[in-house]
């Protein structure tokens, strides 16, 4: 099966925002690789907190659409996957919250063996949950963290921009 | 090069919590392929908030095991990883910070582009943020994420511990 031969480092460059997509679906046995991806992610004390919700429904992508402040491609997209957490929202000693932290991993796995598969991700951070709950029939008591858009991408590669390492990267202390 | 033709799927697959290390220092290239995998991620309107401190000083990493809680394979990795951000500490419209979201990102790539040179990493949320700025003489207004340990495995794997799928992932609507 394609994908089965795609480096590290390739899907780490070739990764993009996909902000336009064919309607074409995606296979089931993609979208089964791509859920298994992220189950194989690391959490705090693998407390596994992330769930996903698929959506292929025409008319739930609109109504998403819509609670994504409107960004047409939401609706574009045959998948969008709303990733949420199931927590008690505990923190790690250093403070932070571990589920903005283990969610993110997952999804990045996700985009990552997308992009292997030939498909195209974008995270979305612009949507009010409250909206979403409505929608999916999510409990209130789970946090939905990112949206996620999943398809054959109908746009094309531009160059990525990035700072240069040495604006990034330091060594042996802070300079 | 080793690590040019390791699959995104494998690498997912073997990446694990390495907690024991090899003495043997990590080559320079292959850190630079690992703080490039990072540079590469995507995030929030671009703004890559990421920083990273690389340290192999053997007494800071001595004096970073004890920030981290005694944890020995701290100072047992060759390299430790202070994963940081420079951040106003912005949200998206969802609600969620992010900063540590964007963080994550890059921390997995490194995670990942790590297996495929033979490394192992582990992530490390268990830690003083204060005692880490002190040794690395990193500023008040920077916040320490996470800490991630890299090194060659002196340990051997073990089989992954998950959920099942339909645990974690729901079709149309929660369930």
């Amino acid at each position: 099966m394609e994908g089965d031969f795609m480096d590290i480092f390739t899907a780490i460059k070739e990764r993009r925002s996909v902000r336009s997509y064919k309607s074409t679906p995606v296979e089931k046995e993609k979208l089964d690789r791509i859920v298994e991806a992220a189950r194989l992610a690391p959490s705090a004390c693998n407390f596994q907190e992330w769930r996903f919700v698929l959506v292929t429904d025409t008319l739930k992508r609109q109504a998403l659409m819509e609670a994504a402040n409107n960004q047409s491609f939401v609706a574009e997209a045959p998948v969008v996957i709303a990733c949420c957490a199931e927590t008690d929202e505990h923190r790690m000693r250093c403070g932070e919250l571990c589920y903005p932290i283990d969610i993110s991993i997952a999804i990045d796995h996700m985009t990552l063996a997308a992009v292997a598969l030939g498909l195209g991700t974008c995270w979305i951070g612009s949507f009010y949950p409250e909206k979403v709950r409505k929608i999916l029939n999510i409990p209130e008591s789970i946090k939905v963290v990112e949206l996620l858009t999943l398809g054959y991408p109908a746009d094309s590669p531009q160059s990525k921009n990035r700072k240069p390492l040495k604006e990034i990267v330091f060594y042996e202390e802070w300079k």
